[in-house]
């Protein structure tokens, strides 16, 4: 309605309808956010190593929507660098069921873009009680959240107002990289870092792939988004992004949980997206592939490089579902700055 | 293509076909499987109570497809009466990056009904190796993954031939709330689950909702099951059910998840399954169901007693559940005892 009007009103203008504007500027601004965290990686990794409790008995993520995505990514990440078992929170238990729990020898990193979500809140206050160390990571350093934790990080990525999280994600995402290193004992989180925002830059100025894929998904309904390892996420966050912007419902799902049930959805013709950002768990990727051939899926991939390091593929594949979740809304002709019915603060307790 | 020749061998048996028999004979036998498990609990709580590390630094759950669902119901359980936090394990850390991971303070609890999918059984020897005590939930006391760890726990369900998993999957829920009183320190688990195997038994004998459900949903192709707390497992084993039998894309997810973006599924004529419970949690769904009247959705839910334990509660909703599956593979036509292109054993590594 907002574009038809537009148009109407500039009928000399000749532009495209102003609809995924927001969206499109605030991915666009992913390289310099990226930029900025890699250059402050070595001073947030000492902070993080200042109050990472010794010995750690473990380390848990708490977060919602699209920052609980970034959380599955810390959890591989800590558990692969601080040796220690990782975990993501079950709201509920302190939300409703109240329990008392004894958190005492964890860290527990929450993530919340606008560090307002009353649940995220009550948690982090609740776990702190019960003894643990908390981080918040949150693009809101005077927010509620902020106040409430015994360190911040701040994803400085500016105000982020389209309602699906775009550069929030990506720098949760980074930022996770470096809280992992830092518990892993590194004191240059940075080096395999720095490729990232060039990377994101490549992929961000090579519309084309995806823009072709949403053309020959433009219909579909359902939407199966798989990937493993490290990948999972990004497979994770694809699916909620399309889902977000197109009211498709795709489900990400790990490519060995998708064997154990799920892939009796996939048959003749059904859309499957396949997430390979390399590393050891590549080999499932090239397996499945072969099996939703039998099976006559119309399969296609992410493309995503094949030199960086395995977390900085996860970045950009997680830039790549954003393409095409852009691309997909444009297709279909709604507008992902504002999807119908949903907000940018989800006000669950 | 078996039941067609079944027909033709015998012609004048007008018996209607035979699909879903063996499906329905094993969701009949839980009743007795339960009562055999409820017997024994207090016996299966000493055990745990014997090998649990003290101090505990943590519990986690190792599991795929339904068991990785019932697992889910265990990780609640367990962090509320234990009073450690709780969490399901990653397996590519183990069978993809081998990580070298300190689990030393940990009780890990698999869950296999076969006790042969060789992740599993790699998970539990690397965990095992790293320090920590493993429990084995199975219905193989002979099965490798039994070999492999310090206590087995046995389902005791008897052969299991229908591809889709049911009575082994309340049979590890019973087990599971057996666990997590024992780590609470209950000497006497049972006295809250004497009642499940009667209220199974009367879902059971009550079948005409879910038919009648199935009926209306006939032709859906997708699905939403939504519950929350000790119910949101019960909808991740729901909609597993749905997928197995059906090839409907059924997403099991939290309430607050489905808030937190996917609720963009949801529109006018959307199917969306509540599964309530009761408990603490249960003032979501309220909030839930007036959400989704506004949108117009296609609202149902699973009839479940509001009398019995929350924890019983959710066992007999996930027997609801299977109901729901098997009537709507009969309503579509298709055969639940092996669903197209479905094994009972899935060897991910």
């Amino acid at each position: 309605m907002r574009d038809a009007a537009a148009r109407e009103d500039s009928p000399g203008a000749g532009r495209p309808p102003a609809t995924g504007q927001l969206m499109a500027a605030e991915m666009g601004e992913q390289p310099a956010v990226l930029a900025r965290l890699v250059e402050r990686s070595a001073a947030d990794a000492a902070s993080v190593r200042a109050i990472a409790p010794t010995p750690l008995a473990g380390v848990m993520f708490v977060a919602r929507g699209s920052s609980d995505n970034a959380a599955v990514f810390g959890r591989y990440l800590a558990e692969l660098t601080a040796g220690r078992p990782a975990g993501l929170a079950a709201p509920s238990i302190y939300t409703r069921y109240r329990a008392a729990v004894d958190w005492r020898g964890y860290l527990v990193v929450a993530l919340s873009q606008s560090g307002s979500t009353p649940e995220i809140l009550s948690i982090c206050q609740a776990v702190r009680a019960g003894g643990a160390t908390v981080i918040a990571i949150t693009n809101q350093p005077d927010s509620p959240l902020a106040a409430a934790v015994d360190l911040v990080l701040v994803t400085d990525a500016g105000p982020e107002r389209a309602v699906p999280a775009t550069k929030t994600v990506t720098a949760q995402m980074l930022l996770l990289t470096v809280v992992a290193a830092a518990l892993g004992g590194s004191a240059e989180p940075g080096t395999g870092l720095m490729e990232a925002p060039g990377a994101v830059a490549a992929i961000l100025a090579d519309a084309a792939p995806m823009a072709d894929l949403a053309r020959r998904w433009h219909a579909i309904d359902r939407l199966v988004v798989t990937g493993r390892g490290l990948a999972y996420p990004a497979a994770l966050e694809t699916a909620l992004k399309v889902t977000e912007v197109t009211g498709i419902l795709a489900e990400g799902i790990s490519t060995a949980d998708l064997r154990h049930g799920p892939i009796a959805t996939v048959y003749g013709g059904a859309p499957v997206l396949l997430v390979d950002a390399g590393g050891p768990a590549a080999s499932d990727i090239a397996e499945l592939r072969a099996l939703l051939g039998r099976r006559n899926a119309a399969v296609a991939s992410l493309p995503v490089p094949t030199a960086l390091r395995e977390a900085v593929q996860v970045i950009v594949a997680t830039v790549r579902g954003q393409q095409l979740a852009w691309a997909l809304a444009q297709a279909r002709g709604t507008d992902p700055d504002a999807p119908a019915h949903l907000t940018k603060i989800t006000a669950t307790t």
